[in-house]
């Protein structure tokens, strides 16, 4: 049984889609960030950079703060989602890395900047919105070539990139207008993702009065 | 041989570090960010997200970008600085990945809208810096409690984590004061990486005529 504490966020809905594509038991508890709860001193020993998500392990007493990171356990955990050797294995986590030191941060910071700053920067929401469209333009080159980000075959990379791309789009229309109708590979695999009863379930964490996963 | 595509900053010395240590053949290849030569089509084959630092392992054929998989690579490769398995394994790949996602990213943005900005934007300067001082922060918590950051051995989480440490504070000497002075344990843990050979190598990259390495 794992205990996963997370919130309704793009980084808090992976390990629940990871949680889910690997069907291990879990519960997944509210951490609301809204209410500052992520400050709690009884999260915060859990997760001392006070971030969602953090997990503990039940049967290994394995815990864990860092979504990459948790992925990362995960997919080791149970021999999936992740090669386990050679070169797929590495480019796998070449595209995580990118995603939680590019995408996740920029888009991120665009959230910020476009949507939630007491002033309008013109400088930074230019600066991020940028950055955010050449890192979409860089996921459409990759899925031109191959099938899912990390290699021909599913994984954690997927569920890392997913979400973010899901959220930077619900939260800038107006900037980024429909960012899918000019990169359709990445459309091609926005499709097949949204349909997968593992990436509907994680992407609702939290959604419901039942937590996922019980 | 490892082919090493880099420049002088912090994620471009991570790898250098880690090569040294591990004392494999490697020969340094500039890529001048300050000239845009990350965008000339030669290293955007490598690199298709044109940043430093990418490898070519001429033993394996593997290349890779993202700072972080390779860290991981070479530890993998060798079977040093990452433990192999159990609750040590994971705790250096969580405190590899707030490096990345958290450290480089905020102590980076930190530089820009601090330096290099066109304006002086308080809003982003505080931002950055309440987030930076925080950050620092948490390691100093974590080095109170643990000789190294991912665990009581030396790895690759101290390897990312420190070329930014040092940079922040050099970069920042007035927002950051001295901020070692009031974290003891964070400057017990920099005293200590500054005297290892390979740190001192690594953190000079490209800094010679002649490549590191070679």
């Amino acid at each position: 049984m794992i205990d996963l504490y997370t919130w309704k966020t793009p980084n808090g809905r992976k390990p629940a889609i990871a949680l889910e594509e690997l069907q291990l038991d879990y519960v997944a508890h509210p951490v609301d960030i809204g209410r500052d709860e992520q400050f709690l001193p009884g999260f915060v020993a859990i997760s001392p950079n006070s971030k969602i998500p953090a997990i503990v392990d039940r049967d290994t007493g394995v815990t864990l703060f860092e979504s990459g990171a948790i992925l990362q356990y995960l997919a080791e955990k149970t021999g999936q989602l992740l090669p386990t050797g050679g070169a797929p294995r590495y480019t796998t986590l070449q595209w995580l890395h990118w995603q939680i030191g590019g995408v996740g941060p920029m888009f991120g910071q665009l959230g910020f900047f476009a949507n939630r700053a007491a002033e309008r920067i013109p400088l930074a929401v230019n600066r991020y919105l940028t950055e955010s469209r050449r890192l979409l333009d860089v996921l459409e080159q990759r899925l031109a070539h191959s099938k899912y980000v990390g290699s021909d075959d599913y994984s954690i990379a997927d569920i890392a990139i997913y979400p973010w791309v899901v959220a930077v789009m619900a939260g800038n229309p107006t900037l980024l207008g429909d960012a899918r109708a000019s990169r359709p590979s990445m459309d091609r695999w926005m499709s097949e993702l949204a349909q997968r009863p593992a990436v509907i379930k994680g992407m609702n964490v939290l959604q419901d009065d039942a937590s996922a996963g019980t």
